[in-house]
């Protein structure tokens, strides 16, 4: 059954290259509400997509928010249940000037798919669908009982998510979930992921004057909002590039040594270094660069603005300034204990010149799903057979809020394996998906399923 | 013949309004190049006005910007000639949404113009334009020989100006300039400007990395330049709120104690507080803010960007941050000394995570125009008559590069008597000129020129 499958996907190569090249070709940015449009067609695009393949019980679940799309085939008996998650949304793609070719209009370069959303997420989740639609059309059947889950808010912060599978708690039970959502080094070292952090994504506005003001009039007698913000960030970081915010590191769970063990394998400080392009790495103090992106807490602006941005010259000082700054959480940081604390924190930085008022946009809670998961060792042996080498445990730096609402909603632990690679080019511009890890990730679903139905 | 003048503008001062309005509603940004049509169209009607009124020789001057108007009126033979200066590009509007009228919509609302340029600086050489328009309509000549100069980029530095005036330096000699491009604290308090401050433009853009990244893949990893764009801007100033950079203060020239009585007595704090809506003012240790921001130098960040700004959330870390950052220079700073000083001072201040570049954008020098200049008096005998009290001497912490040109290459003194109010939201939202100030403003100019033609 399982050796059907995996032919039959290598021989329909094309076909599902066209259909998947048709989803990336969907704008369907969630972050910018000019694109709802795009995203209910691309929700009704995967749906009519699902009921061709052979699912069943296919449905559009809303609750205020973009629809998550739904399907399932129940009729294993006395085999497992997986629920299967992926995401349909989009990063928006600016900048645009960036893009080699069009974000949304997807070409094969250097067996590399570019389009927005080729790696994070339509291309992974796609895998997992045609290693459905294989395994339907070499056999009529799957070997496990399948559930599928795929959301149109991932980018932001699953917004409705929670809400849904709240609904639909009964309907949604499973043995695990298993979620494509995350990447590897190397085509040769594929990496179960078994941590995630979380994350706290919040807004700061400083405002020093009812309006904008003409710089030359009131520069030196009235203070500049760019100032202060540019003082508060200043102050959000010590000199050991620790986090200032009181309390932010209380609840750090401590990483035992047979963990720090496993990232000093997994260095690759090189990769970074040429993925990135920075001139050197940084880390907190008492860490190495990696240690500091996948099991240490950290705080980035990710946007800042104020006053005149435009081309040429305005004299102002501008009314307001303003921050996007996130935090990504470790276990078992309190996204909301420290929401507070930053705000807390930001009325003491503030000075009486200037009010700073703050926004909560939304968290997700920091995850690990347990290594000795009975299910994890089955994932293990269906990787290194599709990758004819041994996988590795690793945690990574992202959040993947689906993760955490199945865990705490439906006491459900994850499988956690994706088939980005590091330099995909995730949220920036000339994202990427390369061939071969579509390949492999139709292989390792169909291996997957294959040896969960025939193990029970 | 002055009476004349008088009667003859409040006679006609409905159709000056409606021409007044018909240049507002142009939209002529110099800041921002899909304007262009604008500028042009500004540039034309103005000089078709110009020969409508009676001037004479009227051409567009051009020197690869946007044009300069001129027009003349020589018959008054053994008077002084002016040479009358002012602009008709305007500031951009935004931010759009805090305004309550569109501003290039004009509208009268409790004896204001509302409306973009209405105070910077169209309503005010509309009024010189107005009182010769005056002068010719009632007795078919002026009291005195004129010249004007309506220039287009006032607003982006007077990026072609000097290279124009250099061209027409015989055509342009005149006895002294007359610049009213200034304001005053109300319409009971008339100020005499015999100081301007300079202005040095930068950008700066901080750069880590080579393309925006994912910040859950490499936040703590890799340097985010808006950290380090934040910590470079607030070491600009120190604890005393004096500018760090390098030599700034060098060649600052005293403020004699008779200048900095004047300075008292104009103080002003009040409604500096009530104007721009500020909690409290600051100032550098050692000056009150009212002289902080007339006669020493001062630092702004006009502009600060980066990353994702829109609605909403991205978790990226910025390749780049920008600043847009200008520098208020008095008497004899050196700009260009300066604009070296602060190069050099932020490869000192970047972290060798980061490369920090910068771009001049423009400069123009500080300027003082001698109290005891000998038209002058005849200034303050206008000024007094019109508003029915005495003028003081000050001292704006704004920049007119055309009064830096004019002194540098023509040798010309300027008398700078502005008809703007310290609350007309110059450079803002909701810009406005009072009525009652267009009509001193006339007032003003004919009294002036009246008084000139009279003397000699």
């Amino acid at each position: 059954m399982v050796k059907n499958a995996l032919q039959h996907a290598r021989a329909r190569e094309k076909e599902y290259l066209k259909e998947l090249f048709h989803l990336l070709s969907i704008p369907s940015i969630s972050a910018l509400p000019e694109y709802k449009g795009d995203i209910l067609r691309a929700a009704e695009w995967l749906a009519a997509h699902m009921k061709e393949i052979g699912l069943e019980n296919v449905q559009l679940l809303e609750e205020g928010g973009n629809p998550v799309v739904y399907g399932d085939w129940l009729h294993a008996k006395g085999k497992p249940t997986v629920l299967i998650y992926g995401h349909y949304d989009v990063q928006p793609p600016d900048p645009l000037d960036k893009w080699l070719s069009a974000p949304f209009e997807p070409e094969i370069r250097n067996d590399n798919i570019y389009a927005r959303g080729a790696s994070d997420n339509k291309g992974q989740f796609f895998a997992h669908l045609k290693s459905l639609d294989s395994y339907f059309e070499a056999q009529g059947k799957l070997p496990v009982n399948v559930k599928v889950i795929i959301e149109g808010e991932e980018e932001i912060a699953s917004a409705h998510l929670e809400k849904i599978i709240n609904k639909n708690k009964e309907a949604l039970q499973a043995d695990f979930a298993l979620v494509s959502d995350t990447g590897s080094p190397s085509l040769n070292q594929p990496a179960i992921i078994y941590g995630l952090r979380g994350l706290l994504y919040t807004e700061i506005t400083v405002q020093t004057a009812k309006t904008d003001l003409h710089s030359g009039m009131y520069g030196g007698a009235v203070e500049n909002p760019a100032h202060v913000l540019a003082r508060i960030i200043s102050q959000l970081h010590d000199q050991n590039r620790r986090v200032t915010i009181p309390g932010f590191y209380d609840n750090v769970k401590a990483v035992d040594r047979e963990e720090r063990r496993l990232f000093a394998q997994t260095r690759g400080e090189k990769e970074i270094l040429e993925t990135t392009g920075a001139r050197r790495l940084i880390s907190e103090k008492g860490y190495t660069p990696v240690e500091a992106k996948k099991i240490r807490p950290t705080l980035d602006v990710n946007g800042i603005w104020g006053g005149f941005t435009g081309e040429g010259e305005k004299t102002v000082i501008p009314a307001r300034a303003h921050a996007k700054i996130s935090m990504r959480l470790v276990p078992n940081q309190d996204p909301e204990e420290i929401a507070k604390a930053l705000e807390k924190y930001l009325q003491e930085l503030a000075p009486d010149t200037a009010s700073v008022s703050f926004r909560l946009l939304s968290f997700a809670r920091p995850v690990l799903t347990p290594r000795d998961n009975p299910f994890m060792k089955v994932l293990q042996e269906a990787v290194a057979e599709a990758f004819k080498v041994t996988p590795f445990f690793n945690r990574t730096g992202g959040s993947i809020p689906a993760v955490e609402v199945l865990s705490r909603v439906l006491g459900l632990d994850s499988l956690v394996f994706g088939f980005a690679l590091d330099n995909d080019n995730v949220h920036a511009p000339n994202e990427k998906f390369s061939l071969e890890m579509f390949r492999r990730g139709i292989d390792t679903s169909i291996l997957l399923l294959g040896k969960l139905g025939s193990k029970s």
